[in-house]
C-alpha cells in the first residue's frame, strides 16, 4: 500500500498555492458554451493585433527554430540600452514580465523575509511570495490605489522587497512623480522597491516617472517593463527588468539561460523601433477609454479613473453574474472579486466595436 | 554614501551561482572572429531545421500573438495525453525541459534536503539544486554514466530528489530497462526520481524503458522530455513533465502561467504528429554517428559510445585550445571542462557536410 503523499512533500509555500486565473481564453469559451463571434476584453491585451513589421520579422526567423535561442539576448539589450540610456548589464529579460518578477523573488527573498505590496495590486506579487514561503503583506488601498506612506509604515526589519503597480493593474490607479520620488527617498537601501511599469506607455508622456534615471540614485531600486500590452506581443512573452549591474548579474544568475525563444526576442526587437504601431496603440486605447467612460456616466455606473488599458466598473452585488451573462453574450470580461473588488468588473479596451458590443451587451442585461 | 551590497542581500544558493554556458550561437562567433561559412555542431541541435509542418503551422498563429497564450494548453496536453496514453492531468508543460527541472525542484526542494546527481550528468541538475540553497551530491560516474548502485547507497533521510539522465548528456551513456526497473523499485517512496529522456526518440524503439507505465508503479516517478532535440524545436522551448497527478498539480500552481508561448504551443502540438520529420531526424542522427564513429576509429581516437544526437570524443591535454582552432576554422563544437571531461570534446551530430566539415577541421588540426 502506498503512503505516497505529494503534498507532503512539496514545500510549504507551495502546498496551498491557488494557481494564477488566467483571462478565458476564447476558444475556451466556444468549447464550452458553443457562442462564436467571441469579443474578448479580459486580459488587457492589445486590439490591433500584433504589429505587420513584427509579422514580417517573425516569418524571415522561422528557419532558424531549431536552434536554441542567444541565452544572452545580445541583439534585444544592446537595443534596450540604446533607446533608454542604460547599460546592457542593467538588463535582465524575462518570459514576459511575470517571469522577472518571480526572479526577484527567488533572488532574494527566502521564507524568513516579508513582502509588500498593495490590496487589490496585481496578483502575481501575492503568488510569487507564496510560492517562497515569505510572508506577504497587504496594505490596504487607499482610493483604490497604493498608500504610500503605510506602505512605508509597513517595513519591518524583515522586509526584503515591496511591489509597486505603476499603473496598477486592476485598479489603473497611477502614482505622481513627486509621491513616488518622496517614497524612495524614505526606503531602506536593504529593502527592494519593484516598480512594475507594465502600462507604462499608455501613460502620457508628461505625467510619467523618470523610473530608469532613478536607478542612478537608487541602487535598490529594479524596474519592470514589458511587451505584452502596448508592443502588443502578449502570445510571446517577452518582458525585462532594470535594475543596478549587480542585481541584473544575480538575477541573470538565476535565470533559465533560454527563457526568451528566438522568436519572442526578434519580435520585442522589431516591436522596440516600430513607433508607429506604439502610437496607434497608444491612440486607439485612448480613444476606447472614452467610449468606456462616456457608457459609464450616460448610465451612472461608477468606474476608477484609469491609466491603462483596461477601466475596472462597479456594477454592484450582480457582478459574478453579470460575467456569466455577458459570457453567453460572447463578451468575456474579468471578474475581480479574488483582487477584493466583488462588485467590479474589468473591461479591456478593445477596438471601437469591440466596445461597442461589450457596451450593447451591458446595456441588454442591466 | 552607498552601502548598498546586492550580493549580500541574495539568497545564499544564488550568491555564488555560475551561469549556465550556452553553446556558443553562431552570430557570436561571426561577431568575434568574423568567420563566415560557421558550422555549429555544439548544442545537440536538430541539423534538419523546424519540419515544414510547424513551419506552416506557424505561420497560421503570427495573427493571433496580441493574445496571451492558452495558460493551459488544452490541446498540447490533450495530443500529448492522446499519443502517450496517459491523463491530462499527470502533465506539466515547460518552457523547454529546463524548465519543468526547475520547477520540480522549487515545488519540492528547500535548503535542508539533498539532491542526488551523478558525476558527468546534466549542468541544470546542480543549478537548479544550488539555486535553491539544496546540498547536491555527485555521485562518482561508472564508465561515464550513472552508477545506480552508488546513487541508491547515497541517499539519506534528508534526500528528497534524484536526477537521471537516460541517455544523459553531455556523455550520451545509456541505462537499461532493467537497471532501471530496479533501481525504482529500491528507491524509498518519499524520494522523488527525475527520469530525464531528453534524447528518447533517438533511443532504438526495442530498448526504450517503459518509463510512462513505471508512473502506475511509481507514484514518485517524473518522466521529463522535450521538443528541442528530436522534433527539432529548441528555438521555441516547449517540454513537458509526466508524473502522477498529485505532484502535477504542485507544478501547476507554481508553473508561470504562460510559460509556454502561444507558438510554442501550436509547434509542439504539429511537431507531434509529424511522423515523418521524427523520423527522418533519427535517421540522419545514425548516419551522422556512423560517420563520426568512423572518423574516430580511422584515427585511434576514443570516444564514448553515445545513445544521443552527440559524440563526446576524447582529445587530450589539448582539448580546450583545440575547441579555440575549431572556432578559427569556422566549427563550433562543445567543451565539456566543466563536466569533469577536460579532455574531451562534445561534437553534435549534424548533417553529412557538417560533419564532414568538422572532420576536415579535425584533420588539420590534429
Amino acid at each position: 500500500m502506498t503512503t505516497f503523499n505529494a503534498k507532503q512533500l512539496a514545500n510549504r509555500g507551495v502546498r496551498n498555492l491557488q494557481p494564477y486565473q488566467a483571462g478565458k481564453p476564447i476558444e475556451e469559451l466556444e468549447r464550452e458554451l458553443g457562442v462564436s463571434d467571441i469579443v474578448k476584453l479580459a486580459s488587457n491585451e492589445n486590439p490591433l493585433g500584433i504589429s505587420s513589421k513584427v509579422r514580417s520579422a517573425l516569418q524571415d526567423t522561422l528557419s532558424g527554430l531549431a536552434r536554441y535561442p542567444d541565452a544572452n539576448g545580445f541583439y534585444l539589450k544592446s537595443k534596450l540600452a540604446k533607446k533608454f540610456g542604460i547599460a546592457t548589464n542593467q538588463i535582465t529579460l524575462g518570459n514576459g514580465s511575470n517571469d522577472v518578477l518571480e526572479l526577484v523573488a527567488r533572488t532574494f527573498v527566502n521564507e524568513q523575509h516579508e513582502v509588500i505590496f498593495s490590496q487589490h495590486a496585481f496578483v502575481v506579487y501575492p503568488l510569487v511570495t507564496q510560492a517562497i514561503g515569505a510572508t506577504g503583506v497587504a496594505v490596504p488601498a487607499k482610493d483604490y490605489g497604493h498608500d504610500l506612506d503605510a506602505m512605508l509604515a509597513a517595513i519591518t526589519e524583515n522586509t526584503r522587497m515591496i511591489f509597486i503597480a505603476n499603473p496598477n493593474n486592476p485598479t489603473g490607479t497611477f502614482l505622481t512623480t513627486e509621491a513616488l520620488a518622496a517614497f524612495l527617498a524614505k526606503v531602506p537601501e536593504q529593502v527592494l522597491v519593484i516598480l512594475d511599469e507594465a502600462y507604462y506607455e499608455y501613460v502620457p508622456e508628461q505625467e510619467r516617472a523618470p523610473s530608469l534615471a532613478w536607478l542612478n540614485d537608487y541602487p535598490n531600486l529594479l524596474v519592470s517593463r514589458t511587451f505584452s500590452k502596448a508592443y502588443g506581443l502578449a502570445g510571446l512573452r517577452a518582458g525585462y527588468m532594470v535594475s543596478h549591474p549587480d542585481v541584473a548579474d544575480l538575477m541573470n544568475r538565476a535565470r533559465q539561460p533560454f527563457n526568451m525563444n528566438s522568436l519572442s526576442l526578434r519580435a520585442a526587437e522589431v516591436a522596440l523601433d516600430d513607433e508607429d504601431y506604439l502610437q496607434q496603440s497608444v491612440a486607439v486605447n485612448a480613444a476606447g477609454m472614452e467610449q468606456l467612460v462616456a457608457f459609464c456616466e450616460k448610465h451612472g455606473l461608477n468606474y476608477i479613473p484609469s491609466y491603462g488599458n483596461f477601466l475596472t466598473i462597479e456594477v454592484g452585488e450582480r457582478a459574478g453574474e453579470l460575467y456569466q451573462q455577458l459570457l453567453h453574450e460572447g463578451v468575456i470580461v474579468r471578474p475581480v472579486a479574488g483582487y477584493e473588488l466583488p462588485h467590479h468588473l474589468r473591461v479591456s479596451i478593445g477596438l471601437p466595436e469591440e466596445n461597442d458590443a461589450f457596451i450593447r451587451a451591458m446595456e441588454k442585461l442591466l
